[in-house]
């Protein structure tokens, strides 16, 4: 069925290709999309979006010497069917596959692997002035980024420090969406370029009308000059990005493939930055994703439909515990108006909408713009409010030092919770959570806690909100257990003790609580009794609890999903140093020094050994070795 | 002879005052900051420069009810001597006195502790934010952001999401400096505008002129409205401004208390958020300081002098370690033309101006702009070039997210030079670097290193450069010890032993080697043999020698300038532990679980037993607990 693409080993053979050709390959991609998706979730609209500026850039421009960077990349899908890896697409997502963003393991074409949004202007400018200063001047270096992307505020930063660098192109994809839908001065200001003379083919007829205006005697003619150049600077519109350095041109239609090429073509000529703006529309060309691309950004898997359109495939059961959050947070809105909701285009992801629409004046969405969020939340404590920062654990990390200073320098009450920290799965490492158990728990002042199911989360945000330091809770990409138990309070450096056992203990910090149990309930069938420790707080640990276990226990295993290095065995081994304990049949599960894959969540955990399967070895190696005299196991 | 400032207890007082005794409070305040640099190095250029600006604001509003942030807040002395804090401002920066930053601690006035720059905005606005939801709608909220700070990505953020809020104010303060001289496109917009008619004074004729253009019929009518329209937006400036929803008003002189005044009444009235474009000068009103306010923005203590102006007092001897890095730079520089440097308007601070003037096309200051300067980096080390980011410890934490996706994940060589890691004395908690340690090594593929003397420096940063993965090298706002060794090459992860003793060992991470030695000496003359390692690399450690002297030492005392969450001792145990060794006989020396108020630099370290003295009592405990049974110290 597929006529060109699988005959497309790179993006050079599109050079000669006509603009009939061109649109055949447009469509073939967007087919490979539909199907791809009717197997497995995936980023679609966004791709659906980017079909024709991809493959005009890559028939006017030869990335191999040229650069280019896709900006939160996971709008690679075209690029990756036009560079070589049209064969191995159908196992995008999947262990071992090809990756959901750019990898620069996978291709040449793909120089930097882009998840978290804003940083393509920066690293294109980076590659112009490296290429300069090594002598290679005739390139260009491109930088493709949405207008979601856009308002972060390193992008105003690179934009900042452009200067004078020609042969640099940013081009500003605007789909009139984030995730979500955009917010701020700058969405506002982008929707009023669209409508300007320019893009609406009034600009000729305007300027030529100045041209003709006749200019008098001085000082009024002096004046008049001043008023014409004024004119033409209003009408030309961009001039919040003109004022930065760069020459503005557009909007011009993204969709068209020989206008792009054209636009491409001049660009090439400009000297100094130029800002190019392209309107193009999320999911276009799938009507239903065009309809609803906030639904379409990551779609489950879904079947077409003649009728209805597409027909999502049934998913597996239980709550996530995104869902409890939100929950939890809709539950003490209603309890307490001075809590307030904050979030950084994540609505939809953490599943806010509900919260949205309920609270409209306490819910906060700031755009990709994590760093202002976190300042911002602080100033709200400040004034009486109880900010509830929601916001996925990889991305906080652009707030790192605002958690320093706004927040617990001042030591101000305000609540994160870190969704999708832990391993995230098919996004692979640059969506991974697993650094935030150590950067938060660096903080003086800050509580860092993590549910062990689902009801630990809602008794944790209680907990928070009336707690008069900064409080974190982390919580995984996954549906929550919910452990048969009488629920304990949530006390301040309080674990709770789930089940007691004579032959070792294993303290969980987190999500995996059932696992331990499971694994503990397996062992107990081989006559090995261990306990298990629902941690609950990593900061301030529960000293009396784990001193006592590290004291009895003939092993402690501890288990989290996060970095081990400074993580929360980390932390239980500070402690114990702190005491004096010998740690030596302490063991910690967790994740190594190395950036994990993607892959199936399932997979990664067994590969961690964080499953109940995987805990239960463990433990039966450190059981094996605790009999012997000075302890030691392998 | 001061009349006014004794008498002043509260901002309060100001409001009734005239004109001419508003400026004799200015020139009182200045005369109390001269006298204050005769006695000790603190922020001078800036707060010279905002002293009519602070006696405009509090004479004009109540920030007991509005609110106030001073963005960057070294500019915060004018307001510590108007708000009741007179008395005690001449023990400003030193320990137990006032702060150099603003402090919620001392005065309801000061409502965030501000030392990393850009935030104001932020929290400014969170502040509105929170009053509005609390039902305090009538105050106002004002933030003041120099120039310098301005370019900063989370300013852009924060005014991209002030929506339509009014009584909201962001006070422009443009000095027409950084701390160093400003850089940017955002620079050369600030000096356009200064030259804008409203500035000078065309504005009202221009519009005028504008007005009365007749407008003919249309469609011509309705396009020459439109260029009348353009043409007065063109001339009003401030576009960029008003392009993300501020109303901009400026400049004006912010040396004109009346003028001030009148603007700051002007806004009370406007609708939504303004943007208020003040120009100053630092340094202004003493001389020697306004003409040369890079020298005087933390000049050394000096005496006045009728002839030369001041006169610097002499300083303690020895190199600092920014002295050593600045040439290890330079040097560097010359042998490999790959080599380029990037600061964030850390020029003078890390001591680069003859590495700038040598080589300009090869430095990179990218003014207060951090977060782009390491994805910058990453860009250019792409292209093959060998960039060394030369930071502080702590603004470098605003790249946090930068250094894990663009640095890390790519495994890019970018080495980071972190100048004042660990405690930077009389500046306080926002300045202090005693985090880097614990955020540098989680990061997959990170080196981590920190010199045990000024040798080690050059050598480190020789290695870094020749390494294929990303390196960091930490040393503190101090003089450089220069230990009598033969110097061992730096290999990466193998330490130096210093010497060897067989009743202990002490591993030493940084720069408190020599303060190590020095303290085995001491131990040895009651008969105590300690040996000394200079560990160099905390990741990855030197697993063999450590190990050996777990194994084999009665004790084992770990020293590093750092937090101990997170940090070198704690990847000692982690290594330890991964080894199955009993570490109960380790002691952690270093940064507690608190932020480190300020004080002189040799008085904190004294509280942290990282002297010669305190490390050798520790070590002395630890022998005495060594020789019973089983390990236990106190």
């Amino acid at each position: 069925m597929l006529q060109y693409l699988p005959e497309i080993e790179s993006p050079k053979q599109l050079h000669g290709m006509s603009s009939g050709d061109l649109k055949k390959v447009a469509a073939e991609i967007r087919e490979v999309l539909c199907d791809l998706l009717s197997n497995r979730t995936a980023h679609f609209a966004s791709n659906l979006g980017v079909v024709e500026l991809c493959l005009a850039l890559h028939s006017e421009f030869d990335f191999l010497d040229d650069r280019l960077i896709w900006d939160t990349g996971h709008q690679i899908y075209p690029q990756k069917l036009i560079t070589g890896r049209f064969k191995e697409f159908e196992r995008i997502r999947t262990r071992g596959g090809l990756m959901g963003y750019p990898n620069p393991n996978e291709s040449d074409y793909d120089l930097f692997m882009t998840g978290h949004a804003g940083c393509s202007v920066s690293t294109a400018l980076g590659l112009r002035s490296g290429d300069n200063l090594m002598g290679k001047t005739s390139n260009h270096s491109v930088a493709v980024i949405g207008d979601g992307a856009f308002p972060s505020g390193i992008v105003y930063e690179a934009m900042n420090n452009a200067k004078d660098m020609s042969k640099f192109m940013v081009i500003l994809n605007d789909n009139e969406m984030s995730i979500c839908p955009r917010v701020g001065g700058l969405a506002h200001y982008m929707d009023r370029l669209r409508a300007n003379p320019f893009y609406t083919g009034l600009k000729t007829q305007v300027v030529d009308l100045l041209n003709k205006v006749p200019l008098l005697g001085d000082p009024v003619e002096r004046l008049l000059a001043q008023v014409k150049e004024a004119a033409k600077a209003g009408f030309n519109g961009g001039m919040l990005f003109e004022e930065l350095g760069f020459k503005y041109i557009g909007p011009i239609d993204g969709h068209n493939i020989p206008i792009l090429k054209k636009y491409f073509r001049m660009v090439r000529e400009t000297q100094g930055p130029v800002l190019l703006h392209v309107i193009t529309r999320k999911g276009h060309g799938f009507q239903p994703a065009a309809s609803d691309p906030v639904y379409f950004h990551t779609p489950p898997a879904f079947e077409r439909d003649e009728e209805e359109g597409v027909v999502p495939k049934p998913s597996s059961g239980g709550t996530p515990y995104t869902n409890h959050a939100r929950d939890a947070i809709s539950f003490q809105m209603e309890k307490n108006e001075r809590v307030v909701v904050l979030t950084a285009a994540m609505c939809q992801g953490n599943k806010l909408e509900p919260v949205r629409e309920k609270y409209p004046d306490r819910f906060f969405d700031t755009g990709i713009c994590e760093s202002h969020t976190v300042a911002f939340a602080a100033g709200q404590c400040k004034a009486g409010l109880r900010p509830i920062v929601d916001i996925y654990s990889t991305f906080l990390q652009r707030s790192y030092d605002q958690i320093f200073q706004e927040v617990c320098l001042q030591d101000l009450p305000v609540t994160f919770l870190m969704d999708r920290s832990g391993l995230t799965a098919a996004d692979g490492p640059t969506h991974h959570g697993t650094f935030d158990i150590g950067y938060m728990r660096i903080f003086p002042n800050m509580v860092v806690m993590a549910p062990g199911d689902a009801n630990d989360l809602g008794a944790m945000l209680d907990f928070a909100l009336e707690h008069d330091s900064p409080c974190s809770i982390r919580y995984p990409k996954d549906t929550a257990a919910l452990m048969t138990r009488e629920l304990q309070p949530v006390e301040l450096g309080k674990s709770e003790m789930i089940s007691t056992g004579r032959d070792g203990t294993i303290v969980s910090f987190g999500s995996h609580l059932d696992s331990c149990q499971n694994a503990a309930n397996e062992l107990k069938q081989e006559g090995i009794e261990v306990g298990v420790i629902n941690a609950r707080f990593c900061k301030p640990l529960d000293e009396e609890t784990f001193i006592a276990a590290i004291k009895d226990s003939p092993f402690v295993v501890t288990v989290e999903e996060g970095m081990l290095m400074g993580g929360f065995g980390s932390a239980v081994l500070e402690m114990a140093n702190e005491h004096r304990l010998n740690t030596s049949h302490i063991r910690r599960l967790g994740v190594p020094d190395e950036f994990v894959q993607h892959g199936d969540r399932q997979e990664l955990l067994d590969e961690l050994n964080l499953t109940p399967k995987g805990i239960a070895k463990i433990c039966r190696e450190m059981s094996a070795a605790s009999g012997v005299g000075e302890f030691q196991y392998e």
